[in-house]
């Protein structure tokens, strides 16, 4: 490989070494500083280019991607604050495992701390947040240092991948001439062309990958097996707990595990195993609707379970996590990243140890099913549930009703993301599991409400899927930026927006009745969001009903470009439906 | 002091002994577990309130009130990613020597790295870039601790002000219950009747701040002033150069200096130093053009100067930078912080010195004034830069003539807030030097293009002169949500936006004939940025010419409301006339 100055060979290096390790996109924001990176990515023949203006956005994007593919996206911005911009998404990130690649622009070391321009210390910007960092040598026509740059992109693709997947950033240090521009031989920035002396694999790399990599899956020991299996065999109160997870429990061995237990399962809407074939299939019941009844009056009568098995991280739903710590019993975690995702401090026993194979080897040995009365415990307060929702839903036009639909109306296949804050808590409760390949995905590592259009729209760029985001008007005012990828991206989407003028999930606290809430907790905007179609490439539609929601949302799913269908709902009257409701499933199961 | 529970205890604490130690204003972003800041910020009845709804913008609206006000105004956001969003303006505040006090909300020790909801590594959040830190314990109704609490709102504010200005960062850590909840005296988080066992300070404070902080002024000592002196004695070609400073040199230092020298004065256009009564005053010729003339062949005629007197930090015009560079003499750089704000590393002698009080003891005896024909070379150099600048601005409308507009039409007095990218380089080269009292600010720390509207308004909220903005479509775009705060901040602005759809400033650089220049570099988006009239508080104009722009500018800046002002231009023609306009002036100077 030979180049026109040391600055293009670097680059193209890099990014040729990334796209033999599997990258095939990247997020590019203009800069100067970055003209390498930038132009060596432009130009490479398998790599996509999704380009953003704002770097908040950009990141986002590349997070949602990863969330849907489990590969990262790099991402490239010029130096200075454009790398701060970053960091929100590098939090959410790394508390939700999902691969990033920073790749920063910097100046070269000379000028650090120098009062040069845009010069900021970007050295572990983000702390301990990354699970790699490498303040990269200035670029040079030398076989060793290439060799490094070669192994350098394979490590930050292993290290933001595999069984404690998360951000990886790497600060590049750039000396102008940063433009291809050709250079004498002699001249500090050139290449010579005998620079490799002869060191082709620094040279011309390999075929394929510098490094080729893999990771082993961890398998749980055999005594620890034992344990486990044991403590399945004589327990009768079992549950399979499936928390948030974007790349955990298959569906497949969640049913292996299901059948050979016979304990309920409990999926998170996050956990990927709330809606597909498995929910039909499946003897025992698949619930989703625990986080309306497990703190209800008629639960409190329930036995506590005697052995819960947990997979992905802590469950959204606080009654289930209330629920889980109060039962004195065997609480397995099966974590591959050894995470300790346990708000409550409840698991008994840690498996560090991948999912899939924990299970393969669980059910090797046969074990007896739970008691059916548990099982039929669970399906009836689940029946409970889901006629009363059903009910209201007919009854009432209101923001769980709208989940609930959209959980019910979503295509099959579809990803559908869905906004914290209340939109989250309302999939949990109202989004009925089914037999669709619905891919929900949520930012529930650090649970902002910044950047959702942007990872929604990310996660919609890597699948050819129908893209469904459910979002609230704080959120979609937060990253409005993120619009900008509709047309600059060629991302479609449904974009529901509960519009209740501010925060709504303040009305479920204590501070609704102090004199600061109006201003300071709710904070009403009164924004109108029509004015976002003119700006952006979408069509903005506001609807009064149940009926013309239904209507419309139908035809956006099944439409090319991107609709954002308003509904506006007061979040004190949708509070007081959710207390209502969970009012009426508890006294059905107290009369039951 | 008793309060319900230790939280508001607590709160109502640090913000009562902020409030004493003269902080007026708070900039809150909604959330719950800052809540015991929030309402105690909010019924302190000497604070007000800004309530932004993104903390990116929040953290730069406060960044522009302390520009403009040498105080910082707290930032209150809740936990998570919502600190990260803070991010790119303290590392602004950082570089710029700016007083930010970072208020974040945490969750308690015990939840730390737990999984528990919306709870991050905010320890150290933002490494380097504050000038302190402190993870603040865990509230309680102890004397000592109270006591200790009172001295960090004395201390954060002494360190965040001073000589050496800057972002600090309090991690504020919170369990619950976080509303103003009255809890029994014998519960954890009650607050006993005698808990400060008689120690009144901690109880009740004192009279004022708690500890009343004072820093003092570094005088240069005898020998270093002698040193200096004897220089100015024997320079024929001095200099005084005044940098980027919003709290730096007066201006009456600076006609002091410049009257006992007769050294020409060259002044940034953020040294504050550009604009004022000085300007006519002064016998010496105060510059304000050499970014246009000093890279010019007319120029590479003259000598070079003999001393350099700087302030500030590095100056925004590189053809000054490099002028400086090439010109082997003493160089004395001027910084109380001690910044060495050195970008081409011309410096020979640094004064860590409060410049007034380095005036005032250089002037201390009678200094012979420098040569006579340099003051004329550069007065004829200003005389033949304006000329051109005022018949081109005649015969063309394009950017940099709007920018010779805005400085020669903005009323006396005002604040005008200038972006990155070219608007600053245009001011710099276009904005002639008036009696006029013009507050001129940017983000020159790390020159980027992220939150200008928002520091823009923020600086605009501290005071009454009319706020002027001059901004580009990249900027407008980044922070666009900066603009809900016309509505809710009670700000009004002029806002001139230099539509050249994408990043202008790349056509100034080699990379302009590259085949990826316009996907990547220029990056068009083609976005009309009139649907923000309908979305935000702000009538929206484009103009088309000169005398509409002068017209509507000069309504707007006598108007109630926020105008936003659309001039748009072809990016690529705006550099041909700056090009043109420097071969003239270097045709007229090398012919002189």
């Amino acid at each position: 490989m030979t180049a026109p100055n040391v600055n293009t060979l670097w680059a193209e290096t890099l990014v040729s070494e990334l796209a033999a390790g599997g990258v095939d996109a990247v997020c590019l924001s203009p800069g100067s500083r970055s003209t390498p990176l930038t132009v060596a990515f432009a130009e490479h023949p398998d790599i996509e280019v999704f380009s953003h203006l704002d770097e908040r956005s950009a990141a986002f994007f590349a997070l949602g991607r990863a969330r849907r593919t489990g590969e990262p996206t790099p991402l490239v911005c010029t130096s200075g604050t454009a790398a701060a911009n970053y960091h929100p998404a590098v939090i959410e990130a790394n508390q939700s495992g999902v691969p990033l690649l920073l790749l920063t622009a910097d100046r070269p070391p000379e000028l650090i701390d120098s009062g040069a321009n845009q010069t900021v210390d970007q050295e572990k910007l983000y702390g301990d947040a990354v699970r790699w960092y490498r303040d990269m040598p200035e670029p040079e026509a030398e076989p060793r240092k290439v060799r490094m740059l070669r192994t350098t992109a394979a490590r930050a693709l292993r290290e933001s991948t595999g069984n404690d997947p998360g951000p990886v950033h790497l600060n590049c240090r750039f000396r102008k001439p940063l433009e291809p521009t050709p250079m004498a031989e002699d001249d500090p920035a050139g290449v010579p062309a005998d620079w490799a002396g002869g060191d082709s694999a620094a040279e011309t790399g390999r075929d394929g990958p510098f490094v080729t990599t893999s990771e082993g899956v961890a398998e749980p020991d055999e005594r620890t097996v034992r344990r486990v299996q044991d403590a399945l065999q004589t327990a009768e109160r079992g549950l399979i707990v499936a928390g948030p997870a974007d790349q955990g429990l298959s569906a497949d061995s969640l049913e292996r595990l299901a059948s050979a237990t016979g304990f309920p399962v409990l999926a998170d809407p996050l956990s990927d195993l709330r809606f597909g074939p498995h929910v039909d299939r499946l003897d025992v019941p698949v619930c989703g609707g625990y986080d309306g009844y497990l703190g209800s009056d008629g639960v409190d009568q329930w036995d506590d379970p005697d052995v819960v098995v947990r997979f992905g991280a802590s469950p959204t739903s606080k009654p289930l996590r209330h629920y889980l710590r109060d039962a004195d019993c065997q609480q397995f975690l099966v974590d591959p990243a050894g995470g300790w995702s346990e708000a409550e401090f409840t698991a008994t026993d840690l498996l560090v140890a991948d999912p899939d194979a924990t299970v393969d080897a669980l059910v090797a040995e046969s074990l007896s099913g739970g008691a059916a009365p548990w099982r039929e415990q669970f399906a009836r307060a689940e029946q409970a549930h889901w006629d009363a929702v059903t009910e209201t839903a007919s009854a009432t036009y209101w923001e769980g009703g709208v989940l609930a639909d959209v959980a019910a109306l979503a295509p099959d296949p579809a990803t559908l993301f869905v906004s914290n804050s209340m939109p989250i808590r309302d999939i949990d409760r109202f989004g009925r599991p089914r037999d669709a390949d619905l891919t929900v995905l949520g930012n529930r590592g650090a649970s902002g409400i910044d950047g959702i259009t942007s990872t929604a729209l990310g996660a919609g760029s890597a699948t050819t899927d129908p893209l469904v985001l459910v979002t609230g008007d704080l959120a979609y005012y937060h990253d409005m930026n993120g619009l900008l990828a509709l047309g600059r991206c060629g991302v479609d989407a449904t974009v529901v927006l509960l519009n209740n003028d501010g925060g709504g999930i303040f009305h479920m606290l204590p501070i609704e009745d102090h004199p600061t809430f109006e201003d300071q907790f709710r904070t009403p905007h009164g924004l109108d969001f029509e004015p976002t179609e003119a700006l952006y490439s979408l069509e903005f539609e506001r609807v009064a009903d149940r009926r013309q929601f239904r209507e419309r949302f139908g035809n956006s799913v099944r439409s090319d470009g991107t609709q954002v269908i308003e509904v506006r709902f007061d979040a004190g009257d949708s509070h007081a439906v959710r207390d209502r409701l969970a009012e009426q499933v508890g006294k059905a199961l107290a009369d039951d």
